[in-house]
């Protein structure tokens, strides 16, 4: 059987881009919202090749699923982890929530009174083993399964075999590679960069992402 | 005539591979030290291939210069730049300060009261313009004019002129290309990106700098 992957938060751009990639992989998705017709309708909005699925649910309904990656706003992600504790328990919970704030044509990075939301999320999960990923990426080109995407994505969490699971779920993604850096001390680092490059691609008017050179896998 | 460029700290490795690669870009570069003599003895290890020329000094000597570069470990930064601030008035100076603490095998970042190395700077010299670039070069290869270095370097400045003037530089210099990003307040999320780049270094045993596909310029 294979594993299923639930995205709380999942039918904004960053979901969706996340969604189809892995169903692409052959992950069978979980699309959560609090709003359980638009995650149904957003499902159906999207076509992934391969033999995975993506279907529409509450977010309970992507809380039960095998991996769970939350993709909420930043402003409601530890409500959203806090109520389905119980189920996220013993489970790999992949964070890929940046906590921004727009000020004119930039955006900058907030850090949240544990230093970064994957710590925010750790707090309120005592139970879940997480990790961080999908930080940088380019909701458009992550979307559209014909861009050019080859994007490293930076994978930090306390625990060794959350890291290796997650690394493994990136890896399978077309156009993704992982790179493992280490612990959630890094998630701030990691979180807040992605202030730059979005305040990048306002300024330039472009679809910037990061890859890191003269790393050989 | 052309621009003078000086290097406060300008002895270290990160100092070093800046100072090459603009003297080979037709600047005069002064490093500048605490220790004269070193700072001579390094300078005259250094050989560009160009016009410019490299010479030692002292950290006076070096803020003499047009344009001013901070290279100084984290911690001396301010206490460097603040008995210079006369000099350094009205002048461009660059931060290339990163403040990070080891721990384990990993660098972590840390946040200065201020937010930023480069807010601690601007804050230290109210008269001079500061802008921030130089932070994720990987030292090695920047010494070593035969590596295939081509790596992008994040601009961020409150002020817009010296911003251009600061990325005016970089794109002179062989292998590097400015990415202009925005304000001072985006300094902490370069700053801090640093420490995954070390930290990725050290897990991956790696000399990992940041390129930004999708960026035409």
């Amino acid at each position: 059987m294979s594993t299923t992957v639930g995205i709380l938060g999942g039918t904004g751009p960053a979901g969706r881009g996340v969604a189809i990639r892995l169903a692409s992989a052959g992950y069978d998705v979980t699309l959560g919202s609090r709003d359980e017709q638009r995650a149904s309708e957003t499902a159906g909005g999207l076509s992934p090749r391969g033999n995975g699925s993506i279907g529409g649910g509450t977010n309970e309904a992507a809380a039960s699923c095998d991996v769970v990656i939350v993709a909420t706003p930043w402003d409601s992600a530890v409500a959203t982890v806090s109520s389905l504790k119980d189920q996220l328990a013993n489970k790999v919970v992949i964070s890929m929530v940046n906590a921004l704030t727009k000020e004119g044509r930039e955006l900058l990075p907030l850090y949240p009174p544990r230093g970064s939301m994957a710590a925010q999320i750790a707090h309120a999960l005592p139970r879940s083993n997480i990790t961080g990923a999908f930080h940088h990426l380019p909701a458009a080109q992550m979307e559209d399964l014909d861009s050019d995407l080859r994007a490293d994505v930076v994978v930090f969490g306390d625990n060794a075999e959350a890291r290796t699971a997650t690394v493994q779920l990136v890896n399978a993604m077309a156009g993704l590679r992982a790179v493992e850096v280490g612990s959630l001390s890094l998630a701030s680092a990691v979180e807040a960069f992605t202030a730059v490059c979005i305040s990048i691609n306002i300024r330039h008017k472009a679809h910037t992402y990061v890859q890191l050179a003269g790393l050989d896998h």
